[in-house]
């Protein structure tokens, strides 16, 4: 259902890999439907016509259906549909990250109780088999953290306006021409796509289903090329990551810049890849490198998903791996006043004695102290830009700071606050 | 079977990760037995020590054993035990890559055989999920290419010969203080563990048990300092590379020190880590990055295969998963002599006029165009170091071009060469 460029692709893939995945899956994996309210546009693929139907309803009520593949996107018409699907014991295999950031818990609580799968592989990262490690490769570990580059979009911003010393929308606009950015760009370089994707990593790793609400987002829309070359200075890359850290008390999860210090791998993550650091025992860090979007990375998890519907069809195992597993007790979304990072904050000040201490004991006031300062000539009249490093602090402590020295009367404008993700 | 270091970390996970294991997977993995000939040495975990027994076969044997876990190594008595259990229609867990790159055949024949599962994942890449991508993340995907960083002792050896400018010997040294290399290093040093996991790793790519014989190695043992100093002069790190290439019709799989372009993300792997970096269409490049030895991340990945076993027993779904599904007609391994990349050459050569020449017309007439030269001051007399990066050549070539510069008058001992690997 939806046969738009990741449709085409999985058709591809289908047709392509037919023997090579029948070898592997001692199985054959026929495509019996194709729904689509346009049937006309050529995708590049060849498809038999009499396959194509615009009734979505009509192809998941066939019984020659065993398997029902949503890429419609959205959480609209493809709500229904998945959700009738799982009603009539059909297996679904999803790529939709916003039907699942919005309505995982009914769509999760309906597959268990239905005794269904419901595959969602490619909704968090592309081609990278992100989901099936975190839910069978590390299934014996307690998972600490998730640190993710999880937008290409965004990333290959970030890496023009590094490597080329571009504005963001220079190449927010570079990266339309290329195609990698949409004409109306606010899902992704907004942060909501990203946001999408840490739920669904947060909820498995946690064994909960993460609210979309109690997540922290900022894009990268109000990023500066300054702050891009200070933090190369102080030898960091800004990167939108995605972060997931917790026990079995609380989670945070937030996306948003952040400082990643060079000799860490996802600084080396660049353009449109897509990269996750998973912290847990006894693995210890592990990472997963790939192309996080496009026709045929996404159709390989796709497919991939299909193989493991269609494993658990032949082998007479359905959710051999529940769709999420939920633990005895669900931890709490943790505010984001409670979280703990270390700051990169750049504010204009007056340039006249005094004032430099003002910000320190302002700091200091909320036990919060200064790793590095990086003070530049100025060239704005009476202020001078201040970039200072700050160890690990509160965030609620920090707020309340650069409240006060936004109040003071040293500051021209408000403070570009940063996090640090070591 | 097996309480080493990686016995100890198994139970250590399994104990301490009962409950959410148990959550995750509907199910309660209780260690029934330990078989070890010491049954005296303390390991660091809290064991009954009425589980514990010096007699395998016991083990094997009894009824309340569901599932083997062989962590002995080597191809001596884990043979027997493995091939035991197996016929006994016992399930079985092995990190063992010896065992598996010598006597896969047999085992992958007789757990097909028998329907029984025989899960071999912490044999590559230790808490790297490598093998479980490529059986079933990327099941939908035709192999290309892999290349692997995997083993970390001569990564280690590597960085710090690279970091430090130390020689060898010296790195080889600060190796065994810190414990990453045994006394007799010989195993990792020469690129046996290397090839072991190589050919596994070809096998599962491939659809065919490729035969350890056919398996090019060269370890790090003859790297020179200054190989690595102009390697990082032109732009290229050195790295003890698994590389597996091939197609339907021929595959090649060879281990060697190799260079390693600067942007390439393997070429920033460091110190004891891990990665593997597979081509494959249609997901593209994925990379996979860990800890690929130790006491932790191999009982992550022994723990995950355990509970995939579990699911199976619970699903009752054996062999869902075939330990190795064997494509119809069996690719054949591709002799070096047939291999096509480029060529890193060092040569101490007489400096006198015409003689430079005379080497390019050598390799000339075997076909191989040079791509750069770089020539550094001399210090060996009438001999000056040169070191020349070649495009691609086809390997039988060059190594006739090498015999003919070694027989000509011009050079003094051998050519160094050493693959470029992009």
């Amino acid at each position: 259902m939806g046969f738009g460029t990741v449709g085409a692709g999985v058709v591809r893939t289908l047709a392509e890999h037919a023997g090579l995945l029948e070898s592997r899956l001692g199985a054959r994996v026929v495509l019996r439907r194709i729904a689509d309210l346009d049937l006309d546009t050529d995708r590049g693929v060849v498809v038999d016509r009499s396959l194509m139907t615009t009734d979505a309803r009509a192809l998941i009520e066939d019984p020659a259906v065993d398997i029902v593949v949503e890429l419609i996107g959205g959480t609209g018409i493809a709500r229904d549909l998945v959700t009738r699907a799982l009603e009539q014991g059909k297996p679904v295999v999803t790529a939709n990250k916003a039907l699942l950031a919005h309505h995982g818990r009914d769509l999760f609580d309906l597959a268990a109780r239905k005794k269904v799968d419901l595959y969602f592989g490619a909704s968090v990262g592309g081609g990278i088999p992100i989901i099936r490690a975190l839910r069978e490769g590390l299934v014996a570990n307690r998972i600490q953290g998730i640190r993710g580059i999880l937008n290409g979009t965004c990333n290959y911003i970030l890496t023009r306006m590094e490597q080329e010393g571009a504005t963001f929308k220079a190449a927010l606009g570079a990266a339309q021409k290329a195609g990698y950015a949409e004409a109306d760009p606010g899902l992704d370089i907004d942060g909501h796509d990203t946001a999408h994707k840490a739920v669904i990593l947060a909820s498995l790793a946690f064994g909960f289903m993460m609210p979309l609400e109690a997540v922290h987002v900022e894009g990268i829309r109000g990023l500066s090329d300054a702050d891009i070359a200070y933090a190369r200075d102080l030898g960091y890359r800004i990167k939108l990551l995605a972060v997931i850290k917790g026990d079995e008390t609380g989670v945070e999860v937030r996306v948003h810049p952040a400082l990643v210090p060079l000799g860490n791998v996802l600084s080396s993550v660049n353009g449109v890849f897509n990269a996750v650091m998973v912290q847990s025992d006894p693995a210890g860090n592990t990472l997963y490198y790939g192309r996080g979007a496009g026709r045929d990375p996404t159709a390989s998890t796709v497919a991939g998903d299909i193989a493991d519907v269609a494993r658990n069809l032949v082998a007479g195992s359905p959710c051999r791996v529940p769709a999420l597993s939920l633990v005895q007790s669900a931890p709490k979304p943790r505010p984001m006043a409670d979280i703990e990072t270390r700051y990169y904050l750049r504010m204009l000040l007056l340039d006249k004695p005094g004032v430099f201490a003002r910000i320190a004991s302002i700091l200091g006031g909320q036990g919060i102290s200064i790793a590095s300062v990086l003070q530049k000539e100025g060239g704005e009249g009476r202020h001078v830009p201040v970039v200072i490093m700050t160890h690990q602090a509160r965030e609620g402590r920090l707020n309340a700071a650069l409240d006060d020295i936004v109040a003071s009367d040293v500051i021209s404008g408000r403070p570009v606050r940063i996090r640090v993700e070591e």
